[in-house]
């Protein structure tokens, strides 16, 4: 049993932390070992240390911590492991997102939802919708559990396809409205780049109350105010903000963790500044 | 240094091992635990046992052996470890495709390419297209690589986006069409299911002499001719067929490899059957 697997289904565990810390920041533990302070290079487990520093420095300032899988892999043999340390030390009360981006079939499908949210125990995971929703059914069939589905991607790319126009509207558009067939348990959510904020404000319309993961704001150039105002559902809520590198690389010397925090306190209330409700 | 890593590109060393195996039949590697045969089961490590008896016993009759990442991820820690002794395994001149369908932008694309491509040294991915073109740029600079994009899919819902009529073509044509526009290297392939034979044919004619990939044969239930006819080019070469739980899981009994070369035997002659040129 790990810590986050609490009996508290996604949409009221998100609610509280977003209450008691007054954040929708979400901060993204993207390690980079080439990016740990040398300070810390030394030690035993360096990614794990310095983890545990930031997550111990802005605990207090976010409502969830995503972990993308693809750093933790590009460690090695002792990633995974690595990774399963680094969610044991987030507290309970905050909510876990895991940014595997899975897109599979069948078994699959299967083998990846139970890693992430039985083995792992994240509170949620990132998905890729495409190949429809027999392969994406374990994930919603994890009732208690939130699956954010890649909708709109922040990079120049997302031209190539997501904007192809499928009977007059974008297939982007056609891709929320799908998933929205899906959400019977209530548990879909979507991930909409914080560089389209119009995009932003007509998939709000579409999803109603649903959770947006918005990537984007910070590193990718995606304005806070513009995404705020265009994510948040009318209580000023239902939107989470990402940022990796901007919070956790703040500074590379022996304060990191302090200005990782200051960091975190800046973003968090400038979002604060223009939710409404 | 791994020895998959020989300085060959990807399109003479598929064609030479089709030639010298006169197959283009490729094993899929999906261990899953439960389905190792019992007498093995009680060793140091059962899978990688399993694995090796399962390439000795056919490596002579195929082109290629595909490892399921998700298989392996759900091994726990030790799992990516064995991933790699199980590569180790497979000899110089077979293909190896690591089929871990990654999407991703930036930065962590190109932490994936690098983990697939340099760390494992697959000669092939599979890779998810739809977040366009600069997701993937990292798996197109592998020049001597080929990366397999997801185009149609196998499964009942490549029906909810992958049909979308775009300008008068299914969404999954116009995929096909814009990755060969990416494809200044010669270094593209295509993931199509053997469900979809018609569509198949589409997509060879787009792609001319590309390489394609084509699960679904066997216990997905697609068939061995039609496939073949639709799949391959005008020298009869081109597709390669991929069969996992039908080879591997052959017989749960003490005659596993040896039931899983006749397989892979019979489904490699009944592909050749079908063969032109």
């Amino acid at each position: 049993m790990y810590k986050n697997t609490i009996s508290m289904n996604f949409t009221e565990k998100l609610h509280n932390v977003v209450n008691k810390n007054q954040s929708l920041l979400c901060v993204g533990l993207d390690i980079a070992v080439e990016r740990i302070p040398a300070h810390i290079r030394g030690r035993a487990n360096p990614a794990l240390e310095f983890a545990r520093n930031i997550v111990e420095a802005t605990a207090d300032l976010v409502c969830a911590y995503k972990l993308n899988f693809a750093f933790y892999e590009a460690m090695g043999a002792g990633g995974w492991e690595t990774l399963r340390q680094v969610l044991e030390a987030i507290p309970e009360d905050v909510v876990t997102i895991g940014d595997a981006k899975r897109g599979d079939i069948g078994n699959t499908s299967e083998m990846y939802a139970r890693a992430i949210f039985e083995d792992l125990g994240f509170d949620a995971a990132t998905a890729a919708p495409f190949m429809g929703r027999d392969s994406v059914q374990p994930f919603l069939d994890r009732k208690e559990k939130c699956t954010f589905f890649l909708t709109l991607t922040s990079n120049p790319g997302s031209r190539d396809f997501l904007y192809l126009d499928v009977d007059g509207k974008p297939f982007y558009a056609k891709v929320a409205e799908t998933i929205m067939s899906w959400n019977e348990y209530g548990n879909c959510g979507f991930v909409v780049g914080a560089t389209h904020p119009e995009e932003l404000a007509g998939i709000r319309a579409t999803v109603g109350d649903s959770s947006i993961l918005v990537p984007g704001i910070g590193a990718q150039g995606g304005s806070v105010e513009a995404s705020v105002r265009a994510g948040c559902n009318e209580r000023g809520e239902g939107a989470i903000f990402n940022v990796s590198r901007g919070v956790i690389y703040a500074s590379d010397g022996e304060d990191f963790a302090a200005a990782a925090r200051n960091r975190a306190l800046e973003i968090r209330d400038e979002i604060n500044k223009h939710r409404r409700g």
